[in-house]
């Protein structure tokens, strides 16, 4: 099974650096075999240039050849076969059922994003007709849809070396809309990327794209050069708030400033109410306890606070969690550095006067500890900014708040959020309702009586949220809403209609549904 | 006619500064009657303050409460009198019968965004249902609609008194997205200013909106506190690109980052193609002519640029142009510092060794005199940066290109822009069709056969583009799209129906068109 550890450049593979950098067994902390390429600079530029290159043939192709295309990465990435599921194991310490579902979770992405290109919303096709007679000035014939904004720059998280990677959502959303792809490589899994954006290159080939559709380097402090490179368009991120913020700064100050996706930060407030507390207390420890450790607690939506009105019921609660949190196993971690920061985090609440600690075994050795931590509620309603900071791994954080007023006070005084949580009855539902507007304001997803951990891939589903959840809650990282990110409008005024593209010819030839003169509509016009 | 000049807060006026600005009259010179009171940091943060209180009741009142509110502001307008007309005349030096039709078009606007909230598409509703008995894990039911981002900031332009300010359309988009506005007034036309926010905050009383629902403040250098206080969540500008890009600057640099949407800096290419020229050379020259000048050219969407291949026909075109443009009459501008801005653009070029002038009298006096300059095509096509920036005024730049392949080398030398257009007859576009797909990536509006000035309000129109025609290719400032720039989305995971906003729930109450497990529909669900 060899690795080239070259670059992935214009459907070429390139190694014209003297850095080498290397992927690490996460059990062992030990050197995979094989060693990868550290694009230069001359690498990044071509590897943009083949993008920008690949944009003005990619973006005309029809909606449908770009469907065929991510369905046959889809078939490419489901027949990556034990051999990678291994060494995706190797390098993320990730159990092998997890990468299995993770594999399909990707491939269904990429169908579910073909599907949309197939449906053909995404044009948002708008038709205001000629009104020649209209006084005192006619109205031209315009015509709107939306096109890609050019070569986007995606960045994959360490945490789903899948789905949220090579060819994960921001790369599906961006080829979907039409846009060539730079990828940077993660450095916790560059076996794994090189095996995927391989498979990414057949569909490729076997779809006829043009050479430079994707590109993927490798390298640590390459991702600058990429997003000041003035051929990039857009970018998309998955990871630390530090890290996506340092994007965001570096593109809002180049000559062009373009537009950062970034998903970063989210401490996912999950709230116990009186009645589902006293319902299905213990039940409840249980699952949030679950929700926690799981996959060592390295989700974007892990649980990270919890709230409740004090209360013996609360208390009860809080104990069995602490109970059930201390039962649960250390696990390894993603990377050495994620256990660090684990480490690191974990650090910062046990030295902080308001926070106490309250269940899990003492940090040591090299697998996470899952902990519980209490703060107080003040913390909170004075901005602290240690509580409002995501700690990645199997650690969460309960507030006690002394009733309806002070919970609705904690709510406000929340940071953004990609989800919110109730944990309720119908009772509570009566009584707290007003709970739904509340966080509405906080978040990009409000959950009852579920756990925020799982997030399905789908039309209706936002993963993002206010800053510093995402860097624009405007938009979503998961979920077909997700291409509108990498799109933007156009209009066509008085264009015959052989000369307009197809969503807005008057025959309608996409058989799409389109805004005309103000109605929805999928018939031809005359 | 009384003007307070006292600051919109809360519904209430406000004058604690000590700092007086003063309105100019625009023909003269000279200071119209009355002071205003530039805002105090205290009078700028109680704004915002109130337009934050205002969101939690203004976003949550039903989208028909919102259409009445607009409904009443366009109603309000359209009482504005003679009086009114008199004195943005005499602050704009702009006539009386484009004061009465923009007065028209921004009514009409408020009444368009109106249909918009009644018509519910900007809800963007989605709902995918729940599969209980989905294999290995069930979805859970996911409902997804947008909601206002908050606070919005509008910097209105010197150019369109009312249809780009006060009350203009990003006001009209952030309103109806269900954002409370803190405007800030524009230097040049702050009586006026004073008149629509009167009628404004009438239109807020009799349909009982919350106080903050709209703010005004007076004053230079107060946008900066505005655009960086924490409770402002999105900007919306129109002017120039030093400006627009200061408030980019500085919105990213917040704690909190914000989009701002600033359209800013156009020239609006527009191509002449040989047969037209052949067909219609001196209508086309004059019409171009009337289109550079109008309004003393004071337009976004002014051709600044026209571009023609080499030929006796385009130099005979060339010819023509230049004595039209000769014969056209100075015309006052909107105040003296837009007079200036424009003498200095004029200098520039004339200074430049690479541009000649063609046509118009020397720059002299208190008006502006129409200008014809040629460019090399050399200064195009090496980014020469003199030649793509915009010169507010009546003055437009001829480039002569050697041939096809340079007319598309030119196009791709392009910065973004708002607008190109096509002067193209049949012949032309069966040779120079491709030329639309090379003119789509570098604007938000392709034209064909007619002149970029006038731009419609509708559904389908783009008044938008890439940098530096905007700050963020993917809005548009006019136009019912313009709502997008200020919503972002939200997800109900497993909410009951009854604690579910209207506009998700089973029985589709709004009777909206709602996209269910991917099909779109009006249907209730049972």
């Amino acid at each position: 099974m060899h690795l080239s550890g070259s670059n992935f450049i214009a459907g070429q593979r390139s190694a014209q650096g003297q850095t080498l950098v290397y992927s690490i067994n996460a059990h062992t902390g030990e050197r995979l075999p094989g060693a990868f390429y550290q694009a230069t600079l001359g690498e990044v530029d071509a590897a943009v240039t083949a993008a920008s290159a690949a944009f003005a043939l990619y973006r005309n192709l029809p909606a449908t050849r770009r469907a065929e295309f991510l369905e046959a990465i889809a078939d490419e990435l489901d027949s990556l076969g034990d051999d990678f599921v291994t060494l995706t194991c190797q390098e993320t310490a990730l159990p092998s059922a997890r990468i299995l579902g993770e594999r399909g979770r990707t491939s269904g992405q990429m169908r579910l994003f073909a599907r949309v290109l197939r449906r053909g919303d995404f044009y948002g096709a708008r038709i205001d007709q000629a009104l020649p007679a209209r006084t005192p000035l006619p109205r031209p014939d315009l015509r709107q849809y939306r096109i890609g904004v050019g070569p986007v720059a995606v960045f994959g998280a360490s945490n789903f070396p899948l789905a949220f990677s090579t060819a994960g959502g921001d790369t599906a959303a961006a080829l979907a809309a039409g846009c060539p792809v730079v990828f940077k490589a993660h450095s916790g899994h560059m076996a794994t990327a090189e095996r995927v954006a391989e498979a990414l290159i057949r569909a490729a080939e076997r779809t006829g794209m043009p050479a430079g559709v994707f590109n993927m380097i490798f390298g640590s402090g390459v991702g600058e050069a990429l997003v000041k490179h003035p051929g990039i368009q857009a970018v998309g991120f998955t990871g630390s708030l530090h890290g996506g913020r340092a994007l965001c700064d570096m593109a809002a100050a180049r000559p062009q400033p373009i537009p950062v996706f970034a998903e970063m930060s989210s401490i996912n407030p999950v709230l116990v109410l009186p009645q589902a507390l006293a319902n299905r207390g213990s039940q409840m420890a249980r699952e949030l306890t679950a929700s926690v450790v799981q996959g060592c607690g390295q989700f974007c939506t892990n649980p990270g606070l919890v709230l409740g009105i004090r209360s013996a019921a609360f208390s009860a609660f809080i104990e069995q969690l602490s109970g059930n949190m201390a039962e649960q196993a250390a696990q390894t971690m993603l990377n050495p550095g994620t256990l660090n920061s684990y480490k690191k985090g974990l650090r910062a609440l046990q030295a902080h006067p308001g926070i106490k600690h309250l269940g899990g075994a003492a940090q040591h050795g090299t697998q996470a500890q899952p902990q519980l931590f209490e703060a107080d509620v003040s913390l909170l309603l004075t901005q602290d900014e240690l509580l409002q900071e995501e700690v990645f791994g199997p650690c969460t954080v309960v507030v006690q708040v002394a009733d309806e007023a002070e919970l609705l006070r904690a709510v406000d005084a929340l940071h953004g959020q990609l989800t919110a949580t109730l944990l309720a009855d119908s009772d509570d539902l009566s009584a707290f309702g007003h709970l739904f507007a509340a966080l509405e304001v906080k978040v990009g997803r409000v959950l009852l009586n579920g756990y925020p951990t799982g997030v399905e891939v789908s039309d209706a589903m936002v993963h993002g949220g206010p800053y510093p959840a995402t860097s624009d809650a405007r938009g979503t990282s998961v979920g077909t809403l997700a291409i509108d990110r990498f799109l933007r409008p156009v209009c066509y005024q008085n264009v015959p209609d052989a000369l307009l593209p197809a969503a807005l010819q008057n025959a309608n030839p996409l058989g799409i549904q389109r805004l005309i003169d103000g109605i929805p509509s999928t018939a031809a016009l005359s």
